[in-house]
């Protein structure tokens, strides 16, 4: 049985949960100047709270499954399945108001990125892939997600978090690449992944990404066509430096164009 | 009877009629090698299809009004009332799948806005204002919009459509108040007024904009509780270079820091 099938339900569930926990906190006035008031601000208590609320569902429901999330730390990691979670991708999308933050909920077994998630519960669209299929669900209903071809940097739209990211022989390569490209968006996140997946952009090119910036994203990417590795062509799971893209022919082509700052 | 009354009903059948001519072709999968086949890229498409829709209804229902729209050219703009239309404002962030895009609807009365509406179809969220007030209807609900005090840079979240916009002295002007910002977003072109006329956000600057581009948001800021003039303090309702504030103080000392590039 496919994994995807086996924890379908459960990881709406874990989407709802999270979704329920974040949400009160989303788009709150809070005067700048007393934002901090309370010792934390709106993201943090929204992140910790649909962090805390995933973790209880996964232990009460399998209790042997792993656990890596941003806010609480690993927890049994060394399981065969470990769930990878990032209540909020998108921080600065979130405490600025706007929808282009998402909820990630990633699913390893002995190391390797299963069945991903990314949904947004202002907008109420998920992406979720199993690394063979992806699907979006949302406003405009059900559908499979395949990318678009694209082989050639000139015709690509790139996404980015920002080019201040990368540093040294980094942002020389990356620059290039950007530079050869039709279009660059900045400050996109997890939007990004899924823009690529659903065939609406070609290319993401990030660096300094952590595991759960990433597990979610590799089964959507790649389950509607997609590449997704790391800057030498490995795996991305453990995050880093990473390049996802639509087309393997442009992924090809722009790991020869990052080669120089790959590590 | 207050013109947000008047037209209330009007400006809801526009923001319909506009979203059922935009719609089909967000999101709608296209090659890039092939997007250009028929001529037309589906933006372009779906711009001209908005704003033909708008401007049917608008010459069916008030004949003796004028319309102002980014892709039909003026008509009548020497009535009494006139709109002023931008279907699809954030073009790159449609073409990108991004749900940060919107219809702008404004209504000029002898030349001054005073009324506007941003509506997001995907979403299905409105921000409108008539100077005096301004709601938000959408995912949450109905509810006023109150921009939030913040009279300091430091704790300024600053938006704007991209640096590069700037040039010589008004480059340097925008660089030294974004420095002093606690954090700057680019790429939100409609939605960050929005943002600061719901409290989420503190500050727009941006130059080169139209009349489309401001007319129906000035309402909304203002409308809040903001301040949106151009640099130089005066009307912003023919665009260029133009500041939006959700606090009157900050207003004023970023006028200051601009004064020497404004023109």
């Amino acid at each position: 049985m496919r994994i995807s099938h086996i924890y379908s339900d459960f990881i709406e569930r874990l989407a709802t949960a999270a979704s329920d926990a974040i949400m009160p906190h989303f788009r709150t006035g809070h005067d700048v100047e007393n934002k901090l008031a309370g010792g934390f601000d709106p993201v943090t208590v929204a992140d910790k709270a649909g962090e805390t609320a995933m973790r209880a569902l996964i232990n009460a429901e399998f209790p042997d499954h792993g656990i890596l999330g941003e806010e609480h730390g690993p927890e049994n990691t060394d399981a065969e399945y470990v769930w990878v979670l990032d209540p909020i991708d998108g921080t600065r999308a979130f405490i600025t108001g706007l929808p282009t933050w998402g909820t990630l909920i990633g699913l390893a077994e002995k190391g390797t990125p299963r069945l991903g998630m990314m949904m947004q519960p202002y907008v109420r669209e998920a992406y979720v892939g199993d690394c063979d299929t992806a699907w979006y669900k949302g406003p405009i209903g059900t559908k499979a997600l395949k990318t678009r071809s694209c082989q050639n940097l000139a015709d690509a739209v790139m996404f980015t978090t920002t080019p201040a990211l990368f540093q040294g022989e980094e942002r020389t390569a990356y620059d290039a690449i950007e530079a050869k490209t039709k279009l660059a968006r900045y400050g996109t996140d997890c939007y990004g992944y899924c823009m690529v997946a659903a065939g609406h952009a070609d290319l993401v090119v990030e660096t300094g990404l952590q595991a759960y910036d990433v597990v979610a994203l590799i089964p959507i990417v790649e389950g509607a066509g997609g590449v997704m590795t790391n800057w030498t062509g490995g795996s991305a799971a453990d995050g880093g430096q990473i390049v996802a893209s639509g087309d393997p022919r442009l992924h090809e082509l722009v790991l020869k164009g990052l080669a120089t700052a790959a590590i």
